[in-house]
């Protein structure tokens, strides 16, 4: 199944005058949920950053459907939805409780240094499938 | 028709450890975009603002198709491509010349100060069919 | 003593294209200590909130002596200083284990919602000196 | 006397739920004030880059004095208060029209791309000592 969940404390500082988290911060925390993952699953992202691998979000999108607060304890659950040749799609839950606060996607593909993309090497592969 | 164009140059802040913009901070260039596009019509934010009217966005979305780097002079252009009874949609090119590095899309509702929906307004639903 | 430590995963979008923590965001981490150190004192900020009293801070600032990278596991150590009639001072060490990376301080002032100074209410002035 | 003005539009993304803008951002505005200071000195940082020369932050300050608001009209002022054999001093005014916001202090290093700090190159030192 595949479904990973991680714990934030929303901070001060990812709030905006209207009182409620901004926007843009979610994926932020998309990322924290993304890079979770990959080390539950035994494959920090630094480890595929010292292989030379880096990972490039090439769509992103978020639909919210309630507001997060200050200090408000939220989970992000991640799970990835789909693997192609070259590219990984995740989806997110933001909640409160039992409240979902927001929905969202990433497609990422896989990178060299020099920014040239990298077919996904089989060891990554056999995790993200494994987890998908 | 109606669009708008904003300039931007980027922070060293808006950098990540891979040399690039981080994700996330497009949707901020959008922020401002959406607020150049408004103060450009004629109704600044901060006058909504003060008629007790929030812009909430319930969705958005980017696809990144090239990297922003530091100190890049970029510009953001801005549209309204949709206009309904309570929401409107706005659509954005980020580019650094002539070369696109991204393409986004926001939906936003009014809310009162009570995070209640309001229905667009007779004069911002001018100024908004008027640039749409 | 008085001493909490709290600790933090750095974040990929806390890194800056030079590989490190952007020396702004240790004042984040620093405001997450505060937060923090009053939960722990039974006083979370969202009660003083609730009590019309918000905490504005007035000075802040920070050495910098070893960088941070994105992942590391880092622990923000607070502990008020010095409390004044109407102030009081918080300092912080930011460690990556034996590491020592960053010292800092921040001085605050309490203020009522339309940001006048407040006198430090007795039962808080009783926490914040107990934690002195 | 070597002093710059950089004009900044207050984003939204910078306040926080008490209205302000979160006290942090300030040191982004010194960096962004710092790179226009060198970009206006014929000396853009991204040059300095090129050379393998990287500005490094060892101490930061500021002194909140107003707070600024959502899409105040700012002016950072920035100069060089100090250059010491390996370091050098910047201090900064944020204003908005004649009303001083806050004020500032950073001490930067140059170090190499493997963060080892180097001597003040004599081309770079002309630029900073003619501005100081």
């Amino acid at each position: 199944m595949g479904v990973h969940s991680y714990d934030i404390r929303v901070r001060y500082q990812e709030t905006d005058k209207f009182g409620i988290v901004y926007y843009a911060n979610y994926y932020v925390w998309f990322e924290i949920a993304r890079t979770e993952f990959f080390r539950s699953a035994g494959l920090p992202y630094t480890e595929l950053e010292k292989k030379g691998i880096y990972i490039v979000v090439v769509s992103s999108s978020c639909q919210y459907k309630q507001p997060a607060y200050y200090d408000d304890q939220i989970t992000v659950r991640s799970r990835i939805s789909a693997v192609m040749n070259t590219s990984f799609t995740f989806e997110y839950e933001v909640a409160r409780g039992n409240n979902l606060l927001a929905t969202g996607k990433t497609v990422q593909v896989l990178v060299s240094k020099d920014r040239k993309p990298v077919k996904i090497p089989e060891d990554i592969r056999k995790v993200i499938e494994r987890r998908a």
